[in-house]
């Protein structure tokens, strides 16, 4: 049994947030949802919607009662924009730990337009510190756990096993003498999105130090699922599923095309290699990260929470052989090498039992369960990307989306 | 003769700023000051004042209009407010060079209390990304000069030569192999404002690396001085000199309290190595640095904008032999080693040509020319460090504040 925690979900109506209250929960921790719809906004906004239908934060959290008996807290906060309300409520309730989602998560979104990378930058960076500064204006020592990305690691092939967060490297200075050194993973992020997690890197690494606050980050891969066995106990309860070209991650992208009988869009030559895991692993990985704080006065605790790391093409192979569907090759809007390896350590999750779900294994129970039961919702307008990394790979997809919307017309 | 350029000067009214634009605009080039007057409203908002009297930015404009027979432009933005404002100019006068000073750069004031270090991330991140986010947006192919700080490499004392920006550093990877790296200097600064001059790394990276934009950031030390040879042509020209708690750095408190016959307080036992630079150099640096831009497609050019490093007590000891005055240790208010060796690579600036005002010759003139000339205007009241780095350190200075409250007022 765990000892009961309060904890704060910061974007507790999102896609890992809304499963990992329910989980936390359900493991009998008092939680609190912190949430400001940004995601329910930006839906309006690009006019795109989850294929799974998702009731409002009100149903949801009287759906949980009715199944679990146990109460979820709610509270509206833009924790970027409003630090005092923030700052208030910690220091009204006290949470031991604070897990948090609060941020906007697309790299295509981030990578829209002038207006998208401004709202990252300020939503990200300043969300992450607002909650720092309460922390130590409140002077808690409350545990921080805070979702970071493989993104951070950068995708240009190291060429040997990415660590946990942290690198030894030796220096070797003009005298010819050795210096060891272990130094965060140099970061090389290639969106917006990701480089806002590097920001926050540096800032967790601040306060580590001087405020001695606990920090856990976690450099979790793309998720794919949508169902948990909390989110399966009632239709109020079910997970967010996004396949559109800014929020949709590749699997659910494929998965859609495929319940639709449209070719499984590959972008470049699927050489990238991707770290995945599946939302059951990463409700389970949070609960774990909150069960094991580090020390204060520990530096922050960094892990990687993947389960394994595939090649688009052979995600893509996977998907058409368990569905029947074509492979087609289209330009690549990012800015990215073609291929690179990427091999990366989740030992301390391992350690600590996680035993994940496999792509290969849980792929068509996901397919049945949620792209085929709701494809007569999917909006095929926007399944396409339609953000490019810069000027150059702009010019590339306009000729692009030119070809696709002459060949779709058909 | 240098070429002509068009040249914005971000935070031109500032104490790096002012000078810097003159500078330019002697040398020929076509200035654009940009501020908001932050510098200004802080000195309000704390009730300090420089100790040299500054006028209005129009007195300051029409004196040098007077002097050099050239006109400097002037607009009130806030860059990290109104991107909108600032990218319509940037549009409109497409600038050559921008010269970016306009962020909060006292580390004290960034670490005062939540509101100052959340201004200080806010402003800070925001007005650089909304510089290059406006770059991008207009297409142009602006050089980006940055004023960054020597803080960002930390002073832990790395035991070998600061290079410029970049670390060659060696991994050995499990299998025994190893692989050779250049790196961004791992950064650990060492305040809220050093920090976010490292997240301002992290974003030079990604836009020269995503959009090709061409930049240059400058790691400067502690600059001590006040005038340059633009500055002395018109009293109404004359620059700053902070010596308050928050805004003065080390040499001009020094120089205050021996004007005034006060003894000159050391933090700690004043072993903090520091590196240092004359303002005439930093006018001269940022003119190189504008006359040398990297290529597009370059990485981020890293200079370190330096001339020597001193220990505290070294430079105290300096003063005392000019002035006569004492010199006192108080207990350290920041988060740091007491002893740290700092050996820095200014290899750049010196094959361009820079031969450095070094303290031991340029210290009695400026000891004249401002600290005593305007003694009279010191109001010792805020001459004392009132902010402690943490929750330690401020029980720290809860006593020191204490024993010198009582002492003063014998």
């Amino acid at each position: 049994m765990v000892s009961r925690k309060k904890i704060f979900v910061l974007g507790g109506d999102g896609f890992c947030g809304w499963p990992t209250s329910l989980h936390l929960s359900r493991l009998g921790h008092d939680v609190v949802i912190i949430d400001n719809f940004s995601r329910r906004r930006i839906d309006a906004e690009l006019g795109i919607r989850s294929l799974t239908p998702i009731v409002s934060i009100e149903q949801r959290i009287d759906a949980w009662r009715d199944v679990s008996g146990r109460q979820l807290g709610f509270h509206y906060i833009d924790i970027a924009q409003d630090p005092a309300q923030l700052t208030a409520l910690i220091a009204a309730e006290m949470p031991d730990t604070i897990v948090h989602f609060a941020e906007q998560r697309a790299a295509p979104y981030s990578m829209r337009g002038p207006v998208e990378k401004r709202y990252t930058v300020g939503n990200n960076v300043q969300g992450t510190h607002n909650v720092l500064c309460a922390l130590v204006e409140c002077g808690l020592d409350t545990h921080l756990v805070h979702l970071g990305t493989m993104g951070v690691y950068g995708y240009g092939g190291a060429g040997f096993e990415i660590p946990e967060g942290y690198l030894g490297v030796e220096i070797v200075d003009k005298a010819g003498e050795r210096h060891d050194w272990e130094i965060l993973y140099p970061t090389r992020p290639g969106s917006i999105y990701h480089l806002t997690k590097s920001m926050d890197q540096l800032l967790f690494q601040f306060y580590a130090q001087n405020d001695k606050l606990r920090i856990t980050d976690l450099h979790q891969g793309i998720v794919w699922g949508t169902q948990t066995e909390e989110t399966r106990q009632h239709e109020d309860l079910i997970n967010r599923f996004d396949y559109d070209g800014e929020y949709g991650t590749v699997l659910n992208r494929f998965l859609v095309e495929a319940a639709i009988g449209h070719p499984l869009t590959v972008h470049g030559t699927g050489g990238q290699t991707r770290a995945f895991i599946n939302i059951q692993d990463t409700v389970r990985c949070i609960a774990l990260a909150v069960a094991h704080p580090p020390q204060r006065g520990d530096r922050v605790k960094i892990l990687n929470q993947i389960a394994e790391t595939l090649r688009v093409r052979d995600l893509a192979a996977l998907v058409s052989r368990v569905t029947g569907a074509s492979i087609e090759n289209l330009p690549n809007p990012r800015k990215e090498a073609a291929e690179n390896d990427l091999v990366v350590s989740n030992a301390t999750f391992r350690s600590l039992g996680l035993d994940p779900i496999l792509l290969e294994e849980g792929l068509l129970g996901e397919t049945i369960e949620i792209s085929t039961r709701f494809a007569d919702r999917v909006d095929l307008a926007h399944i396409r990307a339609r953000t490019a990394w810069s000027h150059e790979e702009r010019e590339l997809l306009g000729r692009q989306n030119h070809t696709v919307g002459a060949r779709t017309a058909v």
